[in-house]
This record gives structure tokens, sequence and C-alpha cells, in this order.
């Protein structure tokens, strides 16, 4: 028996994005977005809204910015009922890029805050929603939340947020199935009226047990990514979400055609997966940038002196 | 707070074997030795007790056998509280090519079967403890155990067995951690004065999940290998789960070392991890067997092809 209100979000072009700078062409993006529509997947969100202002859009691709018609080049005559999500930063959008829903391709906005910024992000999400999107907003970094911080950001999300869903982001890849298991319940106990959804890294390999153990306890949303693409260890993999789910619309084999096709040729050009420098910052809850720089330098395989970096970095 | 009585398992040599005929040479046989010693690792098993009169010594290497002299020339000079094992299979064993425990550089002999020659396993198992070694019996290919067939065997093993550790292992890398749960409080239930254990194949990237499941509902002796190395998709990698117990005994430095030193270099030489024809294997709960033959035949890419020929073997 499957649960129908499990909805899968494919951030594969979102999360690659912060590989290559958002420079996935446009070639590469349709061939995912027909992937994902063939495979049943409710979702797919295919980049930043980044400001102009703030970006440049020499330094950076397309995906940066998610300009509706270049949204509308990816979807045009490709059969879907695939939904677009873009997402935006807190303090790096011009909200005013953003159309009424009825005037742009785009379906759902979601919002990415720091526990210390939810205030800005209930503000954005609101905006969105009253311009008609269904929207999200995504706690990131939640490992590190102080408990009773999270909990006031749940209750303000519960009382003054209008998004649909409210997504837990594992940013270090550091939670085990049994902090997962804490968090979801914990959101749902506060949260009434929207769903809960996980967002995981996979750091630690725990990112699709972690996406599991959120909906055994009733998260109801589940990012993923083709093949796990994103930046460092990368994400929970699409595959085998949906092999696991039960639902008869979904069908892995466009995601096994689209792995054999495009994403075993993109290997050999990105990194990305269980690399030990990785899963050094996800045993030690860090943010991933330190292994970012180890793996652009010339020890990039030097793990012990990498492990002995971190942890001689004690504060008191 | 930890749990005293986990114990860790590394088979790196002994699962790795499978991939090259087990003819790891003797300087890397001891340098994971090594290291295993200086990172406290409880038990190392080296290889199989094959019979030679099944098997030839010229197609296989020595850890196919795992003489008594070999096994000191692996240990010989270097520090260390890591005990010695050895795996044999059911009726693959001549029962006196192992010498009384005080002989013999071994301290456990685990025996593998399938839960329909459990009788035989037992045999051995009984054997082997009588001859003053720790035992163990593992079961394979759990995941397709019948219910009544497994309790059976499980009530025969608490009974009339004398082995110290009953391994749950997933041959296929098919459980989830709900199965997992279900099937560690079901032997945990019936299996009263004997340890249960968790050896788990990484499939779906959740070797590492289960084992932890494993350990949330009282499993306490755990198999890893280092980097993940095995047959196949490979099982739990050691340096997380050494990253996830808190024990103070366990160091994760030099299995770090031993990474970039020694398996890095060899993931050139021989294949395995996340690869997706074991992951089909495992959402399928197949033996591996045809993705092995998938990877060695020139259409090792065609993932979609590979599904379909799996789906399409069904039976009335």
């Amino acid at each position: 028996m499957f649960r129908e209100k499990i909805k899968v979000l494919d951030c594969t072009i979102r999360d690659g994005g912060l590989i290559n700078n958002h420079d996935f062409d446009l070639r590469f993006v349709r061939a995912v977005y027909k992937a994902l529509s063939e495979a049943g997947v409710d979702y797919m969100e295919v980049g930043y809204k980044n400001s102009k202002r703030l970006f440049s859009s020499k330094e950076y691709g397309k995906w940066k910015f998610c300009d509706d018609q270049d949204i509308n080049k990816v979807i045009e005559g490709i059969n879907s009922n695939t939904k677009i999500s873009v997402m935006v930063d807190v303090d790096r959008v011009d909200i005013d890029d953003i159309l009424p829903r009825k005037e742009s391709p785009v379906a759902m906005v979601r919002v990415a805050a720091y526990v210390k910024d939810i205030d800005k992000a209930i503000y954005l999400a609101n905006h969105f929603a009253d311009k008609g999107y269904e929207t999200a907003v995504n706690i990131m970094a939640i490992s590190r939340a102080l408990d009773n911080e999270l909990t006031e950001a749940l209750q303000q999300l519960d009382k003054e947020c209008k998004a649909d869903v409210i997504n837990i982001v594992d940013s270090n890849g550091a939670l085990y199935q049994e902090t997962t298991e804490f968090l979801v319940k914990k959101a749902k106990s506060i949260i009434k009226n929207k769903e809960i959804g996980m967002h995981a890294h996979n750091n630690q390999q725990l990112a699709f047990s972690n996406t599991i153990e959120a909906i055994i306890h009733n998260a109801n949303f589940v990012d993923c990514t083709v093949y796990g693409l994103g930046r460092g260890a990368g994400n929970c993999p699409l595959e085998l979400i949906l092999g696991f789910l039960k639902n008869p619309k979904f069908d892995i084999r466009p995601v096994l055609d689209l792995i054999s096709k495009e994403f075993i040729p993109l290997r050999e050009k990105i990194e990305w997966g269980y690399i030990i420098p990785y899963a050094i910052t996800g045993i030690l809850d860090e943010h991933p940038r330190a292994a970012i720089a180890l793996r652009n330098s010339d020890k990039k395989e030097d793990y012990r002196e990498f492990y002995e970096s971190l942890v001689a970095e004690t504060e008191e």
C-alpha cells in the first residue's frame, strides 16, 4: 500500500548547479526534465532566483537566475505533469523578478534559510504565496540548530507562514536516523497544517536512509537528485527513492536510461559522491566547505591530516 | 555513553577477496592488520578455510585457504589486540584442516549458511567450539528466508548451537531499516544467550544505516570493511562505523591513513561501491550475480535493459 500524499522533488539541476556555477546546458536540462516527466516525478527544481545586481551573469550560468524564458525553453514541447520549482535565498533575491504565478512557468518557490533568518523566510514565503505560488521553507543546517531556537522557528512557521511545506535540511550530512526521527516528530508536533519534507545530504551514505526515516515518521515531501548529483557528497539518489516508493505512477526506467546516457559521462567531468573528506565533515557535523577546498588542492587524498586539522580547531 | 559490548569485525580481506580470487599480497594484508590493530578493531577476518581438495591453490590466492602459517606471516611483529577470524562455508571445508585453538593463530571461526543448511552449520559451529574457538553462524540471504523457516532455524540455533554470535546477513543488499528492525527483534526474541550481529551489503547505500538500525535494536556484533570494499556494491564502511561508535578505544585515524595510501590506489584496479546494476539487484532482492556478469560484459552501463531483463524473468 502506498501513501499517495508523498511527493518527490528532484533538485538535480539546482543542487548540482552548486558544483558547476549553475552552468548546465539546455540540452542536458531538457534531458533531465523529459526523464523526470516520464518517471512521474512531481517537481523539478531548476535553480535559484538570484539577483543579477548581486551576481554577474558572466560568472554564473543560467540556473543561478532562472529567467522564465530560459525555463520555457526547457519545458517546451515536452509532455509533462512535472511542476517546476525554483529556490530563493534570503537576502539574495529581488522579489520583483518573480512575476505572478499566472504569468510564469514556475509552480513552486522554495525559500532556503537558517533558523536565525526565519522571519525573513516567512516574509518571502508569504509574498510568493500571495503571488499564487506553492511555497516551501527549507530550514538549513538543522543539525546545528539549538533546540529552543528551532522550537520557536517552527512555532512561527506554524502560526505566521503561508508555506505549504517545511523542509528539514541536513546541510552537513550529519544526521543519523535517530536524530532524523526526533526532528521530523518535533516538526510534526508543532506544525499542524503543512507538510513536512526532508532534504538529506549523503556525506555518510545516509541520505537515502534518512529520507526513508522521514517518510516512516510521516514526512510527505522528499528531495532527491539523479544519481545523487549534488555539491560534495551529493544527495539522496532519485533512483533509490523510486525503487522504494510503491506508488504505481512512478517509473524508474527513464531515470536508469538518463543515468546511463548523461550522468556516467558527466561523472568524468565533475566530482560528487562518497568521498572521505566529505564523510569526515559529516561525522564532525561541519559545513563541507573545508572538504571542497581540500578537493581543489594538491592534498586531496591526505585524509588523516585533514581530519587532524578539523579536530584541532577546538575553541573553549 | 557507549555500549562496551559492541564488537567490530572487519572482513575487508575476506569479503574483498571475492573480487580478486582472494589474492591480496602479504604486504597489503599486513598493512590492513596494522591499521585495524591501531584503530582498536576487535576482529579481522582474513578469508575462508576452503578445502584444497575442492579448490585449486593455483587458481585462488592464499586467503581462500587461510593456512595458519600464512596468517602467522600477517601478524608477526605487529603489536595488536585484534583477533583473527576465518570463515567456513557449509560443504566446502575439511574440518581436520582446522587445528585445536591452542595450536592456531585463529580466534574465531564463522560458519556461513543459508537457512536450509542450518543443521550443517550447527554441526560445524559446535565442532569448532569444541576445538576451543569463538564461533558464529552467519545466516545468508536472510531477505529471502520464509518467516516460518527462519523461526525454526533461530529456535534450533538457540537450543542446539554453541556459537557465540548469530549474524544476520543481507546478502542481496535488499533490506530497508524497517525490515532490519523486524529481523533483529525477531532474532533477539528467540535467541537468549548469544549475541546478534549484522552483516550488511551496500547495494542501496543502506549498509551503514542498517548496521546502525541493528545496533539500536541491541545487535552487538557489526561487520564492516575498509572503504566499504567487498564484492559488488561492497559492505558497511568501517570508517563510518568508527565515526559513529562512541567507545574511546576506537581511533578512526589509522583507517583514514590506510584508505589514502592503499585503497585509493586499489580502487583503480578493482571495482566496488555504488554502481547502478548492483542497486537494481538490491531493489529487486536478487543475488548480485547477474550484475557481476553485466559489469564484465560490454553492456556494463546499459541499466534499463538490465532492469528489464530481471523484471521479465517472472514465474508463476
